[in-house]
């Protein structure tokens, strides 16, 4: 990455495991990694406004090209000051590349060597999507990272067709590089290639040739079991260049991303933290806690003792009466203060990183985790 | 009030209108008045959290007695601190008395000497509210401010049910007051009458004979021609002790706020910036924007130039794509907007009664205004 505004630092490799720290510098502000990016598809993290994201301890987040471009348009986006200006975060964005949207929200998505056409699941055009065109949208949004467009799978699928979409992901992702007009802008590739390691690899040492200043793994939390996404990541991360910073997209649950940092990943997005908020559902240490259940009715206590977020201010009777009287508040609190657990979960990772023993902070947190998640069970049961 | 934790002092008279300023102290801090309060009916203004209330500007905040009764109950918020602690609002606090609701709201409202059966707006219970009843329940939420129950009628109602419904609203406040145990909550009394200037005079007068720590104009708003409205606080104002907070229930939109601030009004409430800032419906002092028009699509501007909120650090554009893409920021910035505005409006009030000029202030606010409702129309147009 010489010569441009961006730039990988790795702290601390942790002696007995594969996580590492890092510092991503881009030209909005760096990066502590591992970090999780808040994901603001439509140009808002959805209910909060940017201080209040910036005060979850985000530096990053993540905005979905598909939706911006088809509303309000990419056009209208630059005019108004690129997604920056337009959305008020003033630090690191990142925008993904539509590949993800082609297979799981668009309609009737064909895909051929030269483009991907589809419907649009907002009006039903039909509309199309190249791997030029999705790098000249990313450009026109402005973020500091785009990534190439792939094509995604379902998991299962035949193996033919996983590697046919893994070859291809490869060649457009060469010609999304060769499409790249900005210099402010890194382009990361994505590493394809479904259940089989043997194609990841493949895939990753391929992309590897192509130097491109970051790397992510897509087609993953498709549905597969959370071992077959380990077992993947394992097979793959060692294969990605060790200079670059590492990008798992769409993952996970906190144990998805405690797992996910043992081996090797630096970067993360997803939608858990602010969709299971809006639906009253909020993450603690020591597991999920339902706010709509019956017992937090008259329940003093906050989500979390010690947790700084605004949610932790109010009671836990409170949270849920809001969400009973169905008031914003409750999905705007919890999301909130799920978005500052995810982002205290990654601080403390990077702590023990530093200390060197991410291994044995990793277990302790997966069985404080998994202690709750039975609990939560018992209050449904 | 001597010996209470309540005062209330009157600082500026202007010296061509009604208009005053002046501090109402309470257990919670005091508020300089004229003052707005954004509406929490269910323990919460909707979509903001207690620090977006502050920083609004606004002081003191208005909970609903009816529906907190209903849900969660006021046991349950009496349990978790009181409507103080409940919702997280450290300031002063009014609860309304349910007079209102059981007009506007419940189903098959029976209203005797003795007491008003009707039905849950939620769930179709069969209730019950007394005075005594209503009073019990706000000592039960704990705000700063009680309203005493009285009989709202429509307007235009048979004279006989309007004098009927005013001279039972006076026999109830004494069995409110009667009612009352706690010594740290004011209880205000609610002048009615509907548009008859001799009754509200009367009532105005029968009132101030309990000397009760403030009072308030009940049933306006419900219809009427706002010159009606006018007429009736001209009349009504100065039949109301002098040295006692005047409260407008209900009221409104920024020109009435200032018409009534001409006549003596001290205090006011209202669902308007908040319900109309959910529909995108933006207050501005040269008239309302609504943000869905299209042709805000690419509008780079502020909102209100110069406005310190939230909302107007983002583009008109943004906020319409926000609106159009059915995101919950859209609600919450305008209505974030909306309520500075209003304390914006107040604040300036202030200082023009101060500077004895409030005549010459609101003249041109409301032709400023009108510009802007001009521009609206033509826009909808």
């Amino acid at each position: 990455m010489a010569g441009s505004s961006f730039n990988f630092e790795v702290h601390a490799q942790d002696p007995t495991t594969s996580a590492r720290t890092s510092t991503f510098h881009t030209p909005h502000g760096p990066v502590s990694m591992p970090a999780f990016m808040p994901v603001g598809t439509q140009g808002t993290v959805k209910g909060l406004t940017v201080d209040m994201i910036r005060a979850t301890g985000a530096e990053m987040i993540l905005g979905n090209t598909y939706h911006l471009a088809l509303r309000p348009g990419e056009e209208i986006v630059r005019e108004l000051g690129g997604l920056h200006g337009f959305s008020g975060w003033s630090g690191p964005i990142l925008t993904d590349s539509g590949g993800f949207q082609l297979f799981s929200l668009a309609a009737n998505t064909k895909i051929t060597e030269e483009k991907a056409v589809f419907r649009s699941h907002i009006d039903g055009n039909l509309l199309e999507l190249s791997p030029k065109r999705a790098v000249e949208i990313q450009e026109a949004l402005g973020a500091d990272v785009a990534m190439v467009l792939d094509h995604v799978v379902a998991l299962p699928s035949p193996p033919e067709l996983v590697r046919e979409a893994m070859e291809r992901s490869i060649r457009w992702a060469r010609r999304c590089k060769a499409a790249q007009t900005r210099t402010d802008q890194a382009l990361f590739g994505i590493v394809q290639g479904g259940l089989d390691a043997e194609l990841r690899v493949q895939c990753a040492q391929q992309l590897a040739e192509l130097e491109l200043p970051g790397y992510a793994v897509g087609g993953l939390s498709v549905g597969e079991e959370p071992a077959e996404m380990y077992r993947i990541l394992e097979a793959t991360v060692p294969a990605m260049p060790v200079d670059r910073p590492r990008y798992l997209m769409g993952v996970g649950r906190p144990e998805d991303l405690l797992e996910a940092v043992r081996r090797g990943i630096d970067l993360f997005d997803c939608v858990l933290p602010t969709r299971n908020g809006r639906n009253g559902l909020a993450f603690t240490a020591t597991g999920p806690v339902r706010l709509k259940n019956l017992q937090h009715a008259r329940d003093p206590r906050p989500l979390e003792e010690g947790c700084p977020c605004a949610a932790c201010l109010h009671s836990r009777g409170y949270l849920r009466h809001l969400f009973l009287a169905n008031e914003m508040l409750g999905p705007i609190l919890v999301s909130l203060h799920n978005l500052t657990f995810y982002q205290r979960l990654l601080a403390d990772a990077r702590s023990a990183i530093a200390a060197g023993r991410y291994g044995a902070f990793a277990d302790e947190r997966l069985r404080l985790l998994r202690s709750g998640s039975s609990a939560a069970d018992a209050e449904n049961g």
